[in-house]
């Protein structure tokens, strides 16, 4: 078997994770493991961050932010702020096709799902709702900052033909306002691809992402000869400090990186979990922590940790 | 006097740079000089591929994008498919004084201008109405590749404080469809600015922009220690290679550049004008060109030039 290898953020993408690497030892291409990976995690109504079930924004209302990328060619699609469709990173690989008009945002890129064929619903769930409800009494009764929660999920995969793809989906920050996109439809801040190199990923809060260009920053190091891990802690720790010293605060942010060979890197200013899977590794989630020196300290996730997540994600509602 | 530079896309900036550049003289701010340049190019409404008087998209309606970026810090603010609003570039430019909720689009960025008290207007001018259905009419009779014009002013300024500002504003491609983003708004791709480095912003065709977040690239390159000059031959002729090569075609496009010295380069795969102005230099017009051995051929525009140009922007129309 030639090599393959898939990484995804978050514990959310796991199962999808494993779907994408069933695919890829079958010699199916790097664009349906990614298609795959994030269409099983925008379908779980438990993942409150992405797809069904997702999070709405300020007025209630689920707007989504979607992002293919094909490195073979550089060839992109995306969607943001899209609404009522089941499967947003779909919309984004068909609009990858085209040549022109292949990032849709609003009602022109809900327009766009309908017109072709994709299946809409209604993607608010009665908890995600009543989570929404919540937040808002809370938020008259305090004065809190609104909004936490902004877990994208950003798959990248290598197929056995050498070609690697990358996806990103996410329902977005929780409470923002009407309209607002992060970082994941954005080309070189929530993801970029270049199959004679690697690709790169991210998840966290997208408007600071997006001052550093990330992803593309990450592809680039891996070019002038950095492992992903080197790439992901070059790009991602001394952009941090940046932040701090020029904007005055840097947001919660992880990237993950694969090269052309399989390896692999994360980076993160938070505890992350995500998983990973090569044709020298199983399936399995990893936790990582931002460590000294401006490197990453990864380490298997527990059972305890893996227990105490899926107790909160179903935790009853008041 | 200390330095101070601003440059910007195309013939249509020209006006707005002479402004511009008085602010500058006067020791106003970089961030007052792009949004003053950008303003002028939205309200002529001759340029139609920039506020009113532009463009409409395929269904007839005026959808505008439009980016700022403070090279202090690195705030940003942008907004993509708002309509009715005279002047995108300053919505965005607010917007980039949020640290949440910062990139708005669609419907949510039109009711965000409404709600801070932005001018609305209907953008469409009757001038603008005849293109499009002259341009329909012609899609009937003719199979045509539907697509053409996509002139987005980019401006950059630096200030006597030494503060790099950049800014863009387009009504996007003509015909576009709905929701159709192109890389105006997008950071890394249609701008960046960094004000211990450089600036840069794109015009051209996004979809193909945005394959290499050039703007971020060519920033790169000049906090490398290239000139901006090299830095924009460097960043987009070797792009273009590889998008023939590995996408099978590259679109149009022009890149502008400016470091903290005042220095300016452009590169660009079409005929391209330009103005530019400095403590140096008084404000002129430019035309570049791709010439050997990836590098850009620059000239004075001539009197007959602009003489066709202005003919050409008021031509009456059948």
């Amino acid at each position: 078997m030639n090599k393959w290898g898939t990484i995804a953020t978050w514990r959310m993408s796991y199962e999808g994770l494993v779907a994408a690497s069933q695919l890829l030892t079958e010699q199916n291409s790097a664009a349906d493991a990614v298609e795959t990976l994030i269409q099983k995690v925008e379908s779980y109504q438990y993942y409150k961050s992405v797809g069904y079930g997702g999070l709405p924004n300020e007025a209630g209302v689920v707007q989504m932010d979607a992002a293919f990328m094909d490195g073979d060619t550089f060839a992109q699609g995306a969607v943001a702020g899209i609404e009522d469709v089941q499967h947003p990173i779909s919309v984004a690989r068909a609009l990858s096709r085209n040549h022109y008009n292949s990032f849709l945002v609003g009602t022109g890129a809900t327009q766009y799902a309908k017109l072709h064929g994709f299946t809409t619903t209604n993607m608010l769930t009665a908890r995600a709702k009543k989570i929404w409800e919540n937040r808002r009494a809370q938020l008259r009764r305090q004065s809190l900052n609104p909004y936490d929660g902004h877990d994208t999920v950003g798959a990248i995969a290598l197929d056995q033909q050498n070609s690697l793809a990358v996806g990103t989906s996410t329902s977005g920050l929780f409470m923002k306002k009407p309209g607002r996109v992060g970082d994941s439809p954005l080309s070189g801040s929530g993801f970029y691809a270049d199959s004679q190199v690697g690709a790169a990923a991210a998840t966290g809060l997208g408007e600071d992402i997006m001052k550093g260009c990330l992803s593309y920053e990450i592809v680039r190091l891996m070019a002038a000869g950095c492992s992903p891990q080197q790439a992901c802690d070059q790009a991602v720790y001394p952009f941090i400090q940046k932040l701090q010293q020029r904007y005055g605060q840097a947001g919660e942010f992880s990237l993950i990186a694969m090269n052309t060979k399989g390896q692999w890197g994360v980076a993160t200013n938070v505890e992350f979990t995500f998983s990973v899977a090569t044709s020298q590794s199983h399936p399995q989630i990893l936790i990582a922590y931002p460590a000294e020196q401006q490197s990453t300290k990864i380490q298997p996730v527990t059972p305890e940790w893996l227990a105490a997540y899926e107790k909160r994600i179903k935790k009853p509602l008041d």
